[in-house]
């Protein structure tokens, strides 16, 4: 039995962790910890997990967390884990990261949308195992993918691997729920000015942007020029990416759909759909779902995938990574399908 | 391993089942029937359900259905099942009924509410194991309770068995989500005219009424008189049920707590709560959380319960009742905890 | 033209009351004041009323306001409006209070729920104009009343009035939107936790419930017996009120319909429906909606009553009560029928 | 005092006529018409209407409507009005058309999208006022604009006309509540699988397009290269559409703002505000709201634009066209500020 610890058990990835990890076979939380909330049990901050996460919440002691467990979750807010996962990793333990902290191959770029990173020289492995499978399971640090980014990168890796779209000429316009925005209280997230409402936001500026191109330009071989904007949407989870996209030559959709399906042939968590997929497909669980629709009156191509953004975008993804770091099934604990309706 | 047959799987019943049975570790279902879309696979009617359940729907014959599977689930709307029970048992299957049919104790009952019964002489045990556990482990055919009558049953009977309320007083005012209404299309629950609104219906004529004052009744030893007034609400999923009740004799909620407590104290999809509880501790897993408020001021007491009513309200008891039934783990295949947020 | 005061422009009832007025042919609003956002537009606050409103949020002075306006509406937290209320009305302005402070006849009753009164003495309409519209119309103080209380008092006038029902079995069970938890950030507004959920909330305690009782009772001739419940439900506008009471002897929904139809056979804002209504028939305008259903098994009736809690609960009713105060048509301004869908 | 006709008053655009033109102080609508319900009052439809609209829908008879109307609405399914405009026409009343059937200069491209024209040879001014405010003025038949192709043009068209932007690289992804979708009943608009849920639809093939491509060129003076994918959004009520652009060379926010401002000095019905514009900021009244962010890092720029869609999208923008065809102030009936919260 593995033993795993999770730090920044207040918030929304957090809880979704242990929720995802409490039915897990394979593995044991033995530490939940938090500087807000610290001395509560996990159950009277996340109410779902009463009678199912006994734990108390308490202030992380790193040096003793890395030999205590065998796997650290670190779901801080961005710029909390560089000050201590060294420490975890010099202690032993293999850490999974949902912050930002490590996604960047140049610290410069993170620190451009970021603040000034504290452990500049340590790398980590990106955590879409779709794409680095086989680093992922040597990794002892995996930088776990933003929510849009999962999303993003899935619906459009195939084409650029295959040169097949101009990667000059990118956008992608994507719609999140609420929670993708977290526990603390905001204005964004007031039900009753935005319950009933919708809104761009960052519309040229995300921190997620440096992040998709990043992952976007290693695929296609060269530098890709994208526009991201985002938009905050009146559904709690979900994220659906819509991707504006020109292929260079004509194709048809089954042609594009066979190169989708042979691309994620092997995957066990990205469907490719013969229609466009709506975001309560996989809204519970770890799947990615992808669509597709050409245009055929230009050389237009409209891709769109959708993901549990606290699922396949953050908690889910992370276990899925966690599984491979360990050497277990990489589907184990994510069997739940997407509740419906 | 025990293999299973649903019937009615087109609906979100029947989906839940379909479901929740994927990840149940020792149930196969080796058959989907329903007599819509019969011929199109699971995933085509419940995409999120694609790679998970790849069975083809087809339309029942129950002679071989009983000689096949060890048990059938019957989520076919009301008047329905009554006409092939008898054969789904003496063909040897047990059978869990999640529609009204044998719901009641005298089919007189289910006549004026519902219509004529085929098979009034067929008596089945109440499936609500919290109230009859041994009942259940040695049924046949077990009736699935309603999804109202399950929230508002267990959130009032350690009251009614202790008598410590006015039986001739009894109000339940009950707040569901749309699933409820069921997957056919219906102006209740066009989005247009319901997203943004709520609505009382059935006010004092729902066929819930009376399977509510049913089981009361026998746990008070005595008729009830009960009011009971459902709405809707524009929540996907999740029963609110608020019961107004009145002491004989003024009682603290420590008091108050602690006989809940006791007479739930070994259930494990009962939870009673410090304070009230909301939809969403509880959607997308088996609980019934409850909490209570009484009255400093008058001998009034409030108690509101809280399910998802596809699971604890259908499916999810109907595995339980299942798991039962078979001699397994109750809450086997019912371990996810509620989504949060 | 009657020049207008608001003073707490930056709430949502404060919104209301400059949206509406706005299209007032009879009323100009000549100043905006509130303690937050002073110096700010209207406009950078409400942005709904850009172009529409110019006017610039600035601290109050009441010895001037007083002197400057026909009329203020006070749209200030409770415990606020009584510091000042007395030199508006001193200085020759009347005043339409939207707080809870002068809306008790006993200012211990207001005390027992509130904070200590700070000019008790003072004593003002309970402005609800379908009861005492004669009084509304001689007052310089109209004490606007609450929005759960006009939706609750509306639906059982008729009956009380009348000696219909047993005044010790009161029971009122209501669902409100979000937007009645006002403009400030808060747990139960946060959209990942609210916004697929339900909760009651103070189910014995609400501040509501002696507001109600106090006008039942005065309907009664006698005290009354009101257990009173409110629900928080995720829609932005609108509340729903259910009473369940009990009639003293069986009578038909004809009757019944008769009775509340010449109770309010010349209100300009009461519909009297055939059927149940729901919130959407009402959100946007200043109508109630009120419908009811007898039990035909027993003496319970239930009478459900709709109003947008911003409108007829609030601002609406605020400038119904400032028509009658200054002598103008009763329902000037508030033409507007809700929106559907 | 005007007299006017709605045809198709049993939909959406009906009752928003309806609504809006009861408190219209200029025009009053004599009769309502639709082959669904005939013979049911308005407010039996429309319950939002109730003691505002008493009128009876019947079935119509054109030939006695236009002489008996000044001007005829006719809100009708796409591919109807087009059998009966032209007999409206020579009976002498002038026509706003909300559907579809007179938008498109040729009537080929109509009969491409939609189905084969009845009267392709008549003639309509293409009614959005900000670009063609003194054709519509002259109009006798106006074809007012469809609700994406109202908040794409509007979010465009500075640009356009300024040849700013690169025509042929123009992508917008707009996004709308379900009202859009009408009345009638439909998969899409199911609560259950729609209300926590969002999708794509029309990707590539939406009817709209080819509407929104004709105003663009026009202003372009040339053919533009249009992308247009329109998503379903959980709301009731609003569209936020998103421009994705380029501009040829570089410019400020500052110098955008105020090419816009310009164009639009005179307009009362469209804002242009200095960050991005909500769907709130404007449902419940005829505004367009337009904001803008150009990326720093690319010639990229992101416009986004609000409307109600049944108010600037239909109705509101119909009752707008017919105030100037009528001589009427452009905006009379139209006052209403958009709801907040």
């Amino acid at each position: 039995m593995i033993s795993a610890a999770v730090v920044g058990a207040s918030g929304y990835a957090g809880c979704e962790l242990l929720r995802l990890l409490a039915t897990h076979p394979g593995v044991k939380v033995v530490g939940t910890y938090d500087i807000r909330n610290a001395g509560q049990p996990v159950s009277s901050v996340h109410p779902n997990l009463r009678g199912i996460v006994d734990l108390i919440i308490t202030e992380p002691d790193y040096g003793k967390m890395a030999k205590a467990v065998d796997v650290v979750f670190t779901a801080t807010p961005h710029g909390v884990a560089m000050k201590f996962v060294p420490r975890l990793l010099e202690g032993g333990a293999k850490v999974v990261d949902l912050s930002a902290d490590y996604r960047f191959d140049d610290p410069k770029v993170f620190e451009l949308y970021y603040i000034k990173h504290e452990s500049p020289n340590l790398k980590a492995v990106y955590g879409l195992p779709e794409l680095y499978r086989v680093e992922v399971s040597k990794a002892r640090l995996v930088a776990n993918p933003g929510c849009y980014p999962t999303a993003a990168i899935l619906s459009l890796a195939p084409l650029l691997k295959d040169k097949l779209i101009d990667p000059e000429r990118i956008i992608i316009d994507a719609k999140s729920g609420t929670s993708g925005v977290g526990a603390g209280l905001s204005e964004v997230t007031h039900h009753p000015t935005c319950g009933a409402s919708m809104r761009a936001y960052a519309a040229t500026t995300h921190r997620h942007a440096p992040e998709i191109a990043q992952e976007l330009g290693k695929l296609a071989g060269r530098p890709v020029k994208l526009g991201f904007t985002p938009h905050l949407i009146p559904i709690v989870r979900g994220i659906l990416s819509t991707a504006h996209v020109f292929l260079k030559k004509p194709m048809t959709k089954g042609a594009l759909l066979g190169i989708y399906r042979d691309f994620y042939r092997n995957e066990c968590f990205v469907r490719v759909l013969d229609d466009l997929p709506q975001v309560n497909f996989v809204v519970g669980s770890n799947y990615c779902d992808i669509g597709l629709e050409p245009d055929t009156k230009s050389n237009r191509l409209v891709v769109v995938s959708v993901i549990d953004n606290l699922i396949k975008g953050a908690s889910g993804q992370a276990i899925q990574n966690m599984n491979l770091m360990l050497g277990l099934d990489e589907g184990k604990g994510l069997e739940a399908s997407a509740l419906r309706p």
